[in-house]
C-alpha cells in the first residue's frame, strides 16, 4: 500500500518535521506541498535540510490543491483547520496539528483562542487510557499540543496516587514558537537567556493539559502551567510535581505498568534522568520519577522533542494507527545526539 | 580608603568572577591570587578574560599565602573555608563563596555535605528582612548558594500571603556547577539539550532555600525544589508558586513595599517578564509576579547572574556593606546584553 | 565636565550597547533617546537590561529632538546619517555608527551602498597609523565596520611583512547583524548551525578592510573576504592570512612594536589564543600570530566583541578622543567570562 | 543477508553515531559493544539517546571481544588500531575512524603523530576521483578525518582550474574533539564563544587534506588549514579559496559534473548557501561556489555533519561499498532542522 499524502503549510517547522520523519516512510508517497505566504517559492529556501524535495515549489493552501490525497497533514494557524478540512472528502484522513480540535468544550475554546468552536476530533495521543481506539480508523485526527503532550504522559499514571493540585514547569527549545517574525525570537535574544511566558496560567495549552488529566482522573484537575524559553532550537523538558497522597505509594510500579507496552514512552532505569538532547529528532518520551519524602511530593521529569512527538511525529503516529498501518512505522527511539 | 583583598580559588568561576568585579572597585587593590591543583601557571590561562591581571601567576591556597590581606574572598571546594578562615586573624574580613558556613542547624549540615559542622556566619543576602545589620561590620561573611539567593528573593515577600508550601523549578546556565571536568559538561553534552538534577528535593540548596524561608515565614517551609540545566554559561531563572491564602490579596503591593529602596531588586512594571539575558554580568535581579486565578496560586519568576549576584556580585555587596563602602560601589545593574 | 548625549536609534543593538556603556562612563549625562518604527514605546521594552533608564520612553528621531546635546550618536540604518547630521551644529559632536562616512571614494560608495555619497568623516580607528590625531577635537566621525575593525587590527602590522593579497574568514555573533526580523536571524534557525553569506568578496565591508590596509600599505590590496555567522549573540573571531614576503621576518617583533602602547589591543602572550568570549563587552582586540613554515604563510587570529570594540565600545573611545577626555574613559578591557 | 557488527570504542562519539546509523540499517544485526575505561557500565549512561540498545553492557575492548563478527568498527584513540586489526581475520571486514591508516607517507606519519607507521589502508572517501573502486571489496578501511572529507570534497573539482596554494578555514561544532575531560571543551567556555586552534598548520588534518587535493592534482598542494572551534554540538562549515588561473573558467559547471551522480554530495541551486544545520545527523555534503573577480579568487563553501559524513556516515557508507551493499542503504540526505 502507498498513501499519497499532501502538507499544507509546509514552510513552517511542523510542516517541515512531518515531511522530514515521511521521507522516512516506506508507506508514503509526498504530492501536494502548500503554504499561505511562502506559496510559490522553492520548497528548499524554507527547508534546506530536505534534499529530496529540492525540486518542489510551494503551491497555494487551499482545498482544491490539497484534495485527491488519501492523507491530508494541516499546519496552519489557530482557527484556518475546519474550513479547509469541510472540503476534504469524509474518506480523506485529515491530521490537524494546529489546536482548532483539541479542546471539547466549546466555552473554553471561546476563552482561549476565541470565537466559534469548530468541533473537538479524536485527540491523538495514543498512550492515554482509552485514547488509541478511538484513533484506528478515525479519519479526522487533532494532534496535541507539545506541552500537553510532554506532561499529560508525565502525569496520567499519577492521577490515582496524588491530590488533584499539579504544578507543571515546561522548559522549551525555540522552535515550538514557530516562525514567527518576533524580536524576542531572534537568535541574538534567546541566546544565552532564559524567560518565562505565558506565566500564571496564561498559556494556551493550560486547559489541555487540565482536559487530558481530567479524563484519566475522572474530575477536574487543578494545573498550574508554566512554560519557559531556553536557548535550544528544540526540545521540551518538563518537572512536574504533585502531593502524595500516600507517601508509600509505589508509584515506579504505577509508571512502569501505565506503560509498560508503549513503543514510544520509557521510564528510564533508576538513577538516570531524561535529557532532551537524547530524544532529539525521535518520536521518544524519557521519563524519570522521585518522591521528595522531606515534603511528600511526587516530581516526575519528562523529555521529548516537541516537533517529533510533540508534534510531527504524533502526526505520523496518528496516521498510522488510522490507517492501520504498524503503529511505529516511519518512527524511531533513537535520537540524535550528542 | 583602599583595601587589599585576595582571592583564593582564583582560577575558578566563582573567583573569576569576583576578580572581574573588583577590577572595577574604586577602593580595591588586588594581592595574592591562590589556587590548589592550579597554583603554578599563570592566571591567563584559566582567566583569558582577565587581561588587566595578564602578567598574574596563582599561588599555592594557604593560610600564609592569604594573611596580611585586609579582605580574603574563599572560592574553596566545600568543607575547606573554616580551616582557612580560623588562620586568618579576626579583623581580616572572611567572604567565604562555599557552603561552609550557610546553614545554621549542624543536623541539616551533617545530612546534606556530611561531617561535622564548622558554624554558622553571618549570611550575605542582605535582601532578607533584618539581614543587612548582620552584615555590617561583619568580619566573617557567608555568601548564599545562587539557587537560594534567587528563590528566596522571589518568595519571601509572599510568606504571609501563601500556604507554606512552595514549589521552585529554577533553570540554570553551566558555570553554576563551575569548572569541574564532568562528562555531562561538555560543551557537546549541554548544547541543544537540557536536564533535570537532584530532583525529589537531593540538591543541596533545598534546606538553604527552606532556612532562609522559615525565617521569613516565622516556622517551618516545605520547599520543593528542582533545579534544571540549560544551555547558557550564565543565568537563573526560577519559577516559583505557592498557594494563596486570599485569592484577593494585592501580592504586587507586596512586593513592591518589600523591594522599594533595595538597589539590586527589581520588581519589573506590569508586562514586562525577567530574563536571564537582562542581567547578565549584574547584580541585579528582576522579578514578576503573577496570580492564577484558576487555581488560586501565585506565581513569581526572578532571573539572576549565578556567578554575580548568584556568588561574586553578592560577595563584594556584602564586603561593602561589613567595610561601611557605600553598598552599590563597584556593582551595577545594567545587564550586558544581547 | 558632564557632557551631554543623545542617541538615536537607541532600540537597536548598537544604540542599546552605546547606552550599555555610557552608564559606566562619569563624565556623561545622557539626554534624548530616539527611535524610528519604535518611538513612544518605554525604552525597556526594547533594553530590558538598561535598569537605570527604565523610566524612558522613546521619542522620534528628528533633528530637533537630537540638537542641544554635547554628542549626538547616530545608530540608524545606511543612508540615513548624513541628512540628520548636516541638521545638527557643527560643535556638536556627531558619532555615526553607520557606514554613511566610512568608504572615501565615491565610486565605492555608489557600487557598494548605492546613490551618492556623502562624504567621508574622521575613521574612528585610532590604532591604526596615523589615524589617532585625525580623531582628536573631530566633530564628526565615522565608527569603522565590525569586521573592519578587527581585520585591519589583524593584518595592519604585516602590510610590509607579506605579500598583497590577503584572506579573511571572518566568524561572527548574531547581534552584528542587528534586529532586523529576518527568518535566518531567528534562534531556531541560528542555534545549531553555521553558515557563510557575502560570499566571493558580496559583504559591503569587503571594500572598507580594502581601504584600510591599503592606506597603511601605501597601495592596493587584494582582500577576499568571507563572513560566517555562528551561534552566539557576540563576538567575531578572523582568520587573517597573507604570504610572507620573507619566512624569516620576526613578525612577532612586527605586532609587538605596533601595539606595544594600545591600550586595547592586545597581542598575547605565546601560546594563548584569542577567544571571543574573554572580550565580551569590552572594548579589548586579542591578538595571536602564527607562521605556517610549510606554506611560508603568516596567520593571525583576532578576536574582539562585535558590539563593543566593534561598534559602540570605538564610539566612546572617539567620544573620548573627540572631547580630549582620556581615551579609555569609560571603557574596559575586562571581559564578561564565561 | 544480515551482517553482525561490533563496535570497539561504543563510549565515544564516533562510536555512539556508528550505532545511530546502524540501528536504522536494515542488514545489520548489533554484536559485541566494547569500550576502555568505560567497560563494564551500561551504554546507556554514555549514549542515553540509543534506547534500543538500553539494556547493553559495554565490554572490554579486545580482540578477543571483536573478533567473530562480519564488521568491526575501531573508534579508538589514534595508535590503538593496528594491534588490533592485526589480531582479527583478513575476512573480517575492519572500519577505522581514527588516523592510524589515513596517511600513506611513513615520514608524515610520524611528523605528525609521532612513531612507526602502521601502513595505509583504502581510504574511505568514495567520491574522490577513482576512490570508489578502491572500497569495493576492501576488508580494511581508514574513514578519512572529518576537515579533510570537507575540505577534500570542496577542493577537488577545482585542482585543475586554481593555482595550487589553498586556504581552509573550517568552522567545527565541539563533537569533534571527542568526550576528552578538557577545560576548555566545558559547555561554560564553548558557549557565547568562539576559538581557533592549531593554527600555522598544526593541526593533524593538515597532511590529510594536502594528501587528497595532491592526489586529485597530480601534484604537491600547499595547504593552509586553520580549524575555529563554535558554540554547537555537530556540524563543519569550511570555507575554501584559492586564485583561479583563468577568471572566465566556468567552475560552476566543474563542479556539476564533479558530482552529478553522487548521492551524497550537493552543488546547492544558485543563491542558496550551505548551512550545518541543513546536513545535521545527515550524510549529505552541501556545497556553494562562487568567484570574487575583484581578487580573481574562487571561493568554496561546503557543509557536513562531522559525526556523520564526517565520520560514522562515511563508515557505513564505506561498510556498504565493501560488502556490497547499494552505497546509501542506512543512510539519508535529510537534516534534522531546525
Amino acid at each position: 500500500m502507498t498513501v499519497r499524502i499532501a502538507v499544507a503549510g509546509a514552510s513552517g517547522y511542523a510542516g517541515g518535521e512531518v515531511l522530514r520523519l515521511l521521507l522516512g516512510h516506506p508507506d508514503v508517497e509526498i504530492g501536494a506541498l502548500t503554504a499561505g505566504g511562502n506559496a510559490g517559492s522553492p520548497l528548499l529556501a524554507h527547508q534546506p535540510h530536505l534534499l529530496p524535495l529540492a525540486d518542489r515549489v510551494l503551491e497555494e493552501t487551499t482545498a482544491d490543491t490539497l484534495e485527491g490525497h488519501d492523507v491530508v497533514f494541516l499546519a496552519l494557524p489557530h482557527g484556518r483547520s475546519a474550513e479547509i478540512a469541510a472540503r476534504l472528502g469524509d474518506d480523506t484522513l485529515v491530521v490537524d496539528c494546529g489546536a482548532d480540535h483539541r479542546l471539547t468544550d466549546p466555552a473554553a475554546w471561546d476563552r482561549w483562542y476565541g470565537g466559534t468552536h469548530a468541533g473537538s476530533w479524536p485527540y491523538g495521543l495514543p498512550e492515554l487510557p482509552g485514547q488509541r481506539d478511538e484513533l484506528r480508523g478515525a479519519r479526522r485526527v487533532a494532534v496535541p499540543g507539545c506541552y500537553p503532550t510532554v506532561s499529560s504522559l508525565a502525569l496520567a499514571p499519577a492521577m490515582g496516587l496524588v491530590e488533584l493540585e499539579v504544578t507543571v514547569v515546561a522548559v522549551s527549545g525555540t522552535s515550538g514558537a514557530g516562525k514567527a517574525l518576533k524580536p524576542n525570537l531572534l537568535g541574538s535574544e534567546v541566546m544565552g537567556s532564559l524567560s518565562a511566558y505565558g506565566v500564571g496560567g496564561a498559556h494556551r495549552h493550560t486547559p489541555e493539559i487540565a482536559q487530558n488529566l481530567a479524563k484519566v482522573a475522572g474530575g477536574p484537575v487543578a494545573v498550574s502551567f508554566t512554560p519557559v524559553l531556553a536557548p535550544l532550537p528544540r526540545g521540551i523538558l518538563a518537572t512536574c510535581s504533585a502531593t502524595l497522597k500516600d507517601g508509600d505509594a509505589d508509584v515506579r510500579a504505577a509508571y512502569e505498568k501505565a506503560y509498560a507496552d508503549e513503543p514510544f514512552v520509557h521510564l528510564l532505569p533508576e538513577g538516570h534522568w531524561p535529557t532532551t538532547g537524547a530524544v532529539l529528532g525521535s518520536n521518544a518520551v524519557q521519563l524519570q520519577v522521585a518522591v521528595d519524602r522531606d515534603v511528600n511530593r511526587l516530581v516526575v521529569v519528562a523529555a521529548i522533542d516537541n516537533l517529533a512527538k510533540g508534534t510531527a511525529g504524533a502526526a505520523v503516529q496518528c496516521m498510522n494507527l488510522a490507517l492501520g498501518l504498524p503503529e511505529t512505522t516511519g518512527l524511531s527511539t533513537v535520537g540524535v545526539a550528542p
